[in-house]
């Protein structure tokens, strides 16, 4: 099942237009996959990397702004898993703001590496069936 | 024709895994977004937001990721527009490193609006035509 | 009394020597003084800012980084208020890791402006008392 | 002598009340501090870091914020060295706009580490040398 996610807006989030800057999107969606992977798969994020020597680079990104959202906002994020190939992930978020209003959604797809090499490698096993586990129902 | 600007990577871009954070290849796109208006349209991006009180959020992104950029690169980014629609415009990025290796690529769909009320409005006469002759030949 | 928040160190803080970016703590602590509004006088710094129109720019900053914080650490925040006078306010932070480790100390004065025209301005009484109370001890 | 490195506002580095973020300052300063070593020491800092394995982290900041950069303005750096110790080195910033406003005033200490073990080490006396040439005026 999807996990849901919450963080508030942070002033250093917003731009001269008085809304999130859009780039913010992808750096709170990181911050929100990094959290995720504890109760995806019960192991987080420091120890994937820094134990298991495990990357995770976007290799292709999209996304929606659908509206913006502002300073005093809180952003609950719907994070889950489309598929999960040999190598390749793909992500989907959806952002909201406290009040249920879309504001954004996004597919990453990224690639598994080593950490050290940066080279392709296969998504362990155990990590690859949790993460298949986290549909969006 | 397209417009080519360069960076360096500067320390704050690089991420644990010693290659540019993603997120950041948005950043820098805006802030390349930023450097263009003024060789596109004989303007630049302060008059444009502060004088004639026009913004562009973003409202579709989409992009590859096809090699890292590390520390020591330089970023050389192209980038053209693919089309003004009547209030929206398609940017498009490539960057490429130091030694034309391609390393990322965009396409950035945004919405003119009136930068107070925040309320889409058509791309103004003068800017919309001198944005059309920057094809990417 | 002082405030203690908590966050934990996030992927994008870390620099290329793998540790959190030093700039990254005058920003996370902006991020926790404005968590702090809502403790030390009951309302929240959105509707400081949006409502009353009321901004803190910084003035003076000095800091100590005694141990580096890393990923997979949490921050835990103290911070109190020194002193407050007509319209500047001098604040405390203090960083330790999940394990007590004084990591870094700080002090930042700010003043009081009108966020509309960015003049100067008393503190207003019912938030200067408030204030006064966020003593270390 | 002082070196003088130029950059102009980007768009990310403004905030919620229309003016440079505080934090942002230290992060151009990193970034100028970064370019800076080509013309003090005649070697650029990805060489220092990843070649030599050097790093220098900040140990003590402080800081004035004397008035507010703006969107359209340009930073003018004026950097330069106040002291080299055995492994420690203060650096002075001082930041004006284009018409010669000063807006900010720093010294940061740094202390001279190994990058991989981040233990402290003497400057080398090649690096020390120059650096010390880098006088105010």
């Amino acid at each position: 099942m999807a996990v849901t996610l919450r963080r508030r807006v942070d002033f250093p989030m917003i731009d001269y237009a008085q809304v999130v800057f859009y780039p913010e999107y992808f750096d709170l969606a990181h911050r929100f996959f990094e959290e995720a992977w504890l109760e995806i798969c019960g192991i987080d994020y420091p120890t994937i990397t820094q134990k298991m020597h495990l990357g995770f680079p976007a290799v292709r990104t999209e996304s929606n702004h659908i509206a913006p959202l502002r300073y005093g906002d809180d952003i609950v994020c719907t994070l889950w898993i489309e598929s999960v190939g040999n190598s390749s992930i793909t992500w989907c978020y959806r952002f909201e703001n406290q009040d249920g209003l879309l504001c954004w959604d996004a597919k990453v797809v990224t690639v598994c590496v080593n950490m050290k090499t940066f080279e392709k490698q296969s998504v362990p096993q155990e990590l690859a069936e949790a993460l298949r586990n986290c549909t969006e129902h």
